[in-house]
C-alpha cells in the first residue's frame, strides 16, 4: 500500500499542470518573427526567454528561474575549479562572504574614496555618507585579515566570494552587461613576498584557463594595465566581440594577445614618417621643463609610454592634455628667466630623420637649453605593428568583452591598510597581495551574444540552465500509462542529472510550439516523447557541437551493439522553416548513457 | 602509470600543509579559560572559533568559512523544502533573485516610503534618494510579476529567494541576530482569491513544519499580528530563549502559543476587579466624540483590542497614547457646545459592577450623552488568563526569538500596484497575495545560543559546517603509508557526504588542541585517527543526541555481526578536565556506515 501511494504522489508531480518556469517565458515570443542573421537584441532574448527581468530603471535587474539557474552553473564551474587543487603545492583556499556595506573611512585610507562611482547609504536625509556598496572588496578583505595573517606561517592564504558587487554610473546602459549591480567572483591572495605572489598569480591564471575552458566558449587571455585597482601585473580574460568596449592587439603569428592600453609592439616603418608630425607641450611638475612631445600625426600619443620615455614621474600628466598654448603660458608665467629654465624634446621612433618639426612657438631660447631623447616609442601599437613577444608576426585589432582580470596588486592595499606580519626573523613585513575577478553576470551576458541566432539562445551544455527538456503532445494526460513511464524515466536516472532535466507537460501548448520554446530558450537536447514512437525517444540536438566524440561512441557502441540508437546526424530533416535539427532516436532504456554521450559535446 | 600519477596528486592534496578554516579559528581559544554554565558570548563564540567577523562598524558582518558553509545548509534544507511538493495539488514553485536595490517612487505608492528604517542610496552628496535597499521584497516583486500573471490560467504561483537584506538601525545592536544587513529566504504567492491563498497559507505552514524540524531545535509556531507587512492572517516561528525580543504567551493545557500582540484569552477574575481602575481618554476621527476607556491599572491597555471594541476605524489611535489632560482639551476645544457632543464608555471586563471609577474630569455633561459598552476585553493577555483556544489551560509567558513569519496579504500590495488577473469570466480582477520569511542569519545565530555550552558550540547535523572531522596527531606527515590510508578513506567514501568532512593534518597543533577545536567548533563526530589504534578509528560525539536510533543499530548490527564496532556508549572517558564523551572504536571498513547511523540522531 505504502509504496503505491508514493508512486501516486510521485505522479502526480510530475503531471500536474505546473509550468515552472515556462511561466516566466513569453508565450508571444515566436522566433520566426524575429529578423534573420540573428537580429535579436540579447537583453530582450533573454527577457522574453524567461532568463531576466529588466527593471524599469536601467541598470538594475532580477534574475528570474533560469537565468539564476545559468549563474548558479556559472558559479559552480568556478566554484570548483578554484576550490580542487591543481598541483601539490598549492595554496590553500577558503569561501568566504563579505558584507556588501563597508564604511567609507577605510577607502578614505587607500584613497579610493571620495569616488564618483559607487553608491553610498545614507539614512534618508543625512548628508554625510559613512557607508558605501562595495564595488569590489580589496579594502574591506584586508581589513578582515589582519588578525588571522600575523605570522608568516600563516601565508600564504586564498580567499574568495561570489556577491553581489555596486557601480554608480550616471548613465547605465541597461542589459546585463553593465549595470549598477552585478555579481562576481573576488579572491584575494595574501603572500610574504612578490616571488610567492608572483607563483600564485601563475596558479590562478592556469585555473582561469580550466574555468573558462569548461564555459567552453573561445575566450582571449591578455596582457593588460592595472588602472585604478593598482600593481603592477596583470591579466584580462575577453570574449571577441563587436559590441565589446575594450580593444585587444593580437599578433596574428604568435597569438599573445594585450589590451591595446598595455600593447607593446614595433612600430612599423620605423624612422621612416615624414609628416605631418605633431607636437604636444608639457611641463615637469615642478613647472621649470618644458617638454615637447613630437609624433606622428597619425598615431595617438600614449601618456604611459611618454612618462616611461621621460623617464619617472616627474611628468605632469595634467599637462599633456591641456591645449599647447595654455602650456606654454603657464611655462612662461612661472619661469620669469626663460634662458635659466631647460627643454626637453621627446622624439617618437616612426619619425624620419628629417621629418619637418613644427616650429619651436617662444621666440627666447638657447639651443644649449635643449635635451633630446629620440628612438622611443610615444604611441599606442597600431594594426600592421609587429609583435614584440614573437618579432615576426603583425598586430591586428580586436572589440572584446572584458570577463576576467587578475592582478598582482603588490603592498598598495596591504600598506596603508597596515596589513604586516611578522618573518621568520622576527621582523614587521607588509604583506603582499593579488587579486582577481570574474564576472558572473557578464559571462551570462557574453555567452548569450556570442552564441545567439536567429532561434535565439544556444548555452553550452556546462552552463545550460537545464541540459535537457522533456516535451510532450498536450494530450499527454489522457495516457496514464505513458505518464507513468515518464516517471520512471525520471526517477531511475542513474547519472543524476535529473535535476538538470525540464519537463514540458503543459496541456494547453501545441507540441510544435513546445520544441521551438526549448530551442528558443537554447536548451541543448530536447527529447520528444509520444505514444507514437515510444518506447523510442526523439531528441533533436540544438546545442553547438564544441567536440565530436559523439560519433566514435556511436560507431563503437551505438549502431545495433550496445545501445538501441538510431542517428540521423547531420542529416536531419526540417523542424521549422528553413531549420535543421540533427536528430537521434533513442530507446528509453539507453537514454541516459545517450544523453550523457551526446552531452559531452555540447 | 596514470593512475598512480592521480593517486600521488590527490595524496598532496589532502597532506599538505594547508589548513582551510582552522586559519580563521582563534588560536588561543580555549574551553577551559571559559566560564562554565554557557558563560560564553555567542558572538564572541562564533566570532572565535571562524564563522563570522565582526566589522568594527555594530550591525555588519562577514561570513568566515564556517560560518558560510553553515548558511548554506540552511539555505540547502529551505529550498528542498520548498522545491518538493508535499502533495499532489500543490502550487508551483520558482527560486527567483531579485535585485538589492529598488526605485523609492515604487515604496511611496503602498505607503511604506518615506521610511526611517531603510537605507537609502544617494550618489555622494546627493541628497534625493531615488533607490533604497530592500528590507523586503513585496513591493519589486508585485512589479515583477505584473507581466507573467495575466490570465487565471498563470495563477496560482509561488516565487522565492534566498538573498541580503537590509535594514537601518541608528542604534545596531552588534551580531547576528540584529544587524543591518541580513540573510533571509522570503517567499510570495499569488492566487486568483482568498480562499486558494489561504489553501496556500496552510501548505506552507505544513512546509515550515518540515524545515524547522529539519533543523532538529524545538520551536515554537505562533499566531500573530502582522504589523508592517499588512494582511489579516500571520503565524510566527519562535524559538524560545531568555534574550529573545519576542514574547509568546502559551496554554499549558493545548499548547497553542500567540506573540503577546495577537493572543486572546479568557481573563481571570471577570467582574473581580475593584480598585484602583485606570481611565484613559481618547477622541474618534472627527473629534466630536469622547472615550472614556476603563480598565484594572494592574493591566496593559491594548490598542488593537480597543479598536475592536470600540467598533471600527473610527477610533483616533493618536489620542490613546497622549496625557489626559490634552485629549480633554481638545476634545474642549473643537466641541463648542459640550453639551452636543456625544461621549463613550468602555469598560472592560475584568472590572466588578461597583469598581470606583475616577471622578469624570469635565463639569457640565448630561447622563443622557452617556453611551456605556462594557464586558470587553481591552488589555493585553496575561500570566494565568485562560486559553481560548481550548478554554481549560491557562497562559504562560515566554520570551523568544522570532525566525519566521507567513502572512496572508490578501490585496494590500497587489491594489496600489495594480496587480491584476483576467478571471474565467472575462472580468478583471486584483490578485490575492501571501509572503513567507525565514531569517536564515537569525536561524544560524538562534540556534548557536540555544545549543551553546561551556565548550564551545554545538551544531545539530542538519546545519553543521561539517558533520565529521578527522585530527591526527603531529607526527601523522612522517607516516606515509598512514596518510595514503586516510586518502583512501576519504576518496573511497560512498555515502557522498565527504565534503562534509573537515581534515585537520596540521604540524604544528598537538591532537589534543585539534580535538579540543573541534568540539568547541561544534562538529558533531570528531575522528581520531593514529598510528595505536589503526586499523581501528577513535570516536568522540560532541553533537547532542536528538534520538536514540543509533543504539536499536548497535545493537542488530554493531554487536560484532554486521560492524566491527566497539561503543563505550555514555559511559565515555574523561577528555578534558570535567568533560566526558561518548566514544566508539570503529574499523575502517565500517567507518561510513556507522557515521550514517550516528549521525541520523544528532
Amino acid at each position: 500500500m505504502r509504496s503505491l501511494k508514493t508512486t501516486a504522489i510521485k505522479l502526480s508531480y510530475i503531471s500536474s499542470k505546473r509550468s515552472y518556469c515556462h511561466q516566466f517565458i513569453n508565450p508571444n515570443f515566436d522566433s520566426k518573427a524575429t529578423k534573420s542573421g540573428g537580429g535579436n537584441n540579447t537583453n530582450d532574448l533573454l527577457t522574453n526567454l524567461g532568463y531576466i527581468y529588466q527593471l524599469p530603471t536601467a541598470g538594475l535587474l532580477h534574475y528570474l528561474p533560469l537565468g539564476l539557474r545559468t549563474v548558479k552553473k556559472i558559479g559552480d564551474i568556478i566554484r570548483k575549479n578554484l576550490n580542487n587543487s591543481i598541483d601539490a603545492n598549492e595554496f590553500p583556499v577558503n569561501e568566504v562572504s563579505l558584507s556588501s556595506i563597508s564604511p567609507t573611512s577605510l577607502w578614505v585610507k587607500t584613497g579610493r574614496y571620495p569616488n564618483d562611482e559607487v553608491f553610498t547609504l545614507n539614512k534618508n536625509g543625512d548628508k554625510n555618507a559613512k557607508f558605501l556598496l562595495v564595488p569590489t572588496c580589496e579594502e574591506e578583505i584586508t581589513a578582515m585579515m589582519k588578525p588571522y595573517l600575523k605570522s608568516y606561517k600563516n601565508l600564504p592564504q586564498i580567499v574568495y566570494q561570489i556577491s553581489r558587487k555596486y557601480r554608480y554610473e550616471k548613465r547605465p546602459r541597461g542589459g546585463i552587461l553593465r549595470g549598477r549591480e552585478f555579481l562576481m567572483k573576488d579572491a584575494y591572495s595574501f603572500h610574504v613576498n612578490e616571488r610567492d605572489a608572483l607563483k600564485c598569480f601563475d596558479m590562478m591564471k592556469s585555473k582561469y584557463d580550466l574555468i573558462f575552458q569548461a564555459f567552453k566558449i573561445p575566450y582571449v587571455s591578455a596582457w593588460a594595465d592595472s588602472g585604478e585597482i593598482g600593481g603592477d601585473r596583470s591579466m584580462e580574460y575577453h570574449y571577441l566581440h563587436e559590441i565589446g568596449e575594450d580593444k585587444l592587439m593580437i599578433c596574428d603569428e604568435c597569438g599573445i594577445a594585450s589590451n591595446i592600453e598595455k600593447c607593446q609592439s614595433t612600430p612599423v616603418g620605423k624612422g621612416q614618417f615624414k609628416d605631418p608630425v605633431e607636437v604636444t607641450w608639457c611641463l615637469n611638475k615642478e613647472g621649470d621643463t618644458l617638454i615637447g612631445i613630437y609624433y606622428p600625426g597619425t598615431h595617438e600619443l600614449d601618456p604611459r609610454r611618454v612618462v616611461e620615455a621621460y623617464g619617472g614621474e616627474d611628468l605632469d600628466l595634467d599637462t599633456i592634455n591641456m591645449p599647447n598654448e595654455k602650456v606654454l603660458l603657464k611655462y612662461q608665467r612661472e619661469n620669469e628667466d626663460i634662458m635659466l629654465a631647460s627643454m626637453v624634446r621627446l622624439m617618437d621612433c616612426r619619425l624620419h630623420p628629417r621629418s619637418n618639426l613644427p616650429d619651436f612657438p617662444l621666440s627666447k631660447y638657447s639651443k644649449f637649453q635643449f635635451v633630446t631623447i629620440d628612438e622611443v616609442d610615444l604611441c599606442f601599437s597600431k594594426v600592421g605593428d609587429v609583435c614584440e613577444h614573437c618579432g615576426t608576426g603583425h598586430l591586428r585589432m580586436e572589440k572584446s568583452i572584458e570577463v576576467g582580470h587578475i592582478f598582482y596588486l603588490g603592498d598598495k592595499y596591504s600598506k596603508p591598510l597596515d596589513l604586516k606580519y611578522v618573518s621568520k626573523d622576527n621582523a614587521q613585513e607588509v604583506v603582499k597581495m593579488g587579486c582577481y575577478g570574474i564576472g558572473l553576470s557578464r559571462v551570462l551576458g557574453s555567452i548569450a551574444e556570442l552564441t545567439k541566432d536567429d532561434i535565439g539562445l544556444r548555452w553550452p551544455s556546462t552552463i545550460a540552465p537545464y541540459t535537457v527538456s522533456f516535451v510532450t503532445p498536450p494530450n499527454i494526460h489522457d495516457d496514464t500509462s505513458l505518464l507513468r513511464e515518464i516517471e520512471h524515466l525520471k526517477n531511475n536516472n542513474s547519472t543524476n542529472t535529473s535535476d538538470d532535466w525540464l519537463f514540458d507537460l503543459r496541456k494547453d501548448i501545441s507540441l510544435g510550439k513546445k520544441i521551438n520554446t526549448s530551442h528558443a530558450a537554447g536548451i541543448p537536447i530536447c527529447c520528444i516523447i509520444g505514444r507514437k514512437s515510444w518506447p523510442y525517444i526523439e531528441l533533436e540536438i540544438r546545442g553547438k557541437r564544441y567536440s565530436n566524440t559523439w560519433e566514435k561512441a556511436y560507431e563503437m557502441e551505438g549502431n545495433g551493439s550496445k545501445f538501441d540508437w538510431v542517428s540521423k546526424g547531420e542529416k536531419a530533416s526540417t523542424n521549422s522553416k528553413n531549420r535543421t535539427f540533427e536528430k537521434h532516436l533513442v530507446h528509453k532504456d539507453d537514454l541516459n548513457s545517450v544523453l550523457a554521450i551526446l552531452l559531452k559535446d555540447l
